[in-house]
């Protein structure tokens, strides 16, 4: 285990602003990063349909971003050297979003964790499925699942 | 039924265009608008991920403004004074995009197109599942499922 203060919110920030163009037009600010949640977030404005809501790929977006940064943290706290990306997704758009998008990632059972990581370690790749939820206000707004995957570089 | 040749790819472009302010950055641009399909594409470099390929998040996003503009195209050629949105979807990457990111609709069942206009025009909602495909040259890159429900304004 790595020391967990090097892998906060400018580490995350750091590599989604870097790593994905688009991240950048969406606005995605990490407002948490840490063993206990990821928190982002992203404005409306830049992704505003023309109801004045948030756009369904947007919502998509920032949600795929919550459960990748979940995922790279994971790896980099525990010292594998591996890339995650996304294999398949479901989401759901229960209410319109007014306001700022902000997704937050339940975060995944310790035993789902600990199989990933043994499946990584003892076949160089792995899978996980995430779960994240966009809230409007106190209203959950859009739910989200994603099964991601790891492979050891 | 309105005259079918004001409702091309300029129409298309311009209401995607100016409807969703991602859609610009994504760099959207309609390829085919007819009554036998929809094709939309976007260029690799703005919605690259650090691999080198489409970010999942730009997928979804080409893929569900297909739908859209299927659905938002029927109802202006239908003259349904409608408006829709996407309510839940699936997505599936088969394999990375390299290249252009390029989003054809599998037109619906003809059964499934009246059950909808029924629908919308009985109880002034109406419902349809669309199905979306990415190819990387030759190959399905990713499958997109959608349900798009409309609301007469």
């Amino acid at each position: 285990m790595q020391d967990e203060s090097m892998f906060g919110k400018d580490y995350l920030q750091f590599r989604i602003t870097s790593e994905f163009a688009l991240a950048r037009h969406i606005g995605i600010v990490v407002e948490r990063a840490d063993d206990a949640g990821i928190i982002l977030s992203a404005p409306l404005l830049p992704n505003a349909n023309y109801k004045g809501t948030a756009f369904g790929g947007s919502l998509f977006s920032v949600a795929v971003l919550t459960g990748w940064a979940w995922v790279s943290r994971y790896l980099d706290t525990s010292g594998l050297a591996a890339d995650a990306v996304i294999q398949e997704s479901a989401i759901r758009y229960l209410v319109p979003v007014h306001g700022t998008l902000r997704a937050t990632l339940r975060l995944p059972n310790p035993e789902h964790i600990e199989k990933f990581r043994k499946m990584l370690q003892r076949a160089g790749r792995g899978r996980i499925r995430l779960f994240v939820d966009i809230h409007h206000g106190q209203t959950r707004a859009t739910e989200f699942e994603g099964v991601f995957a790891a492979a050891l570089r």
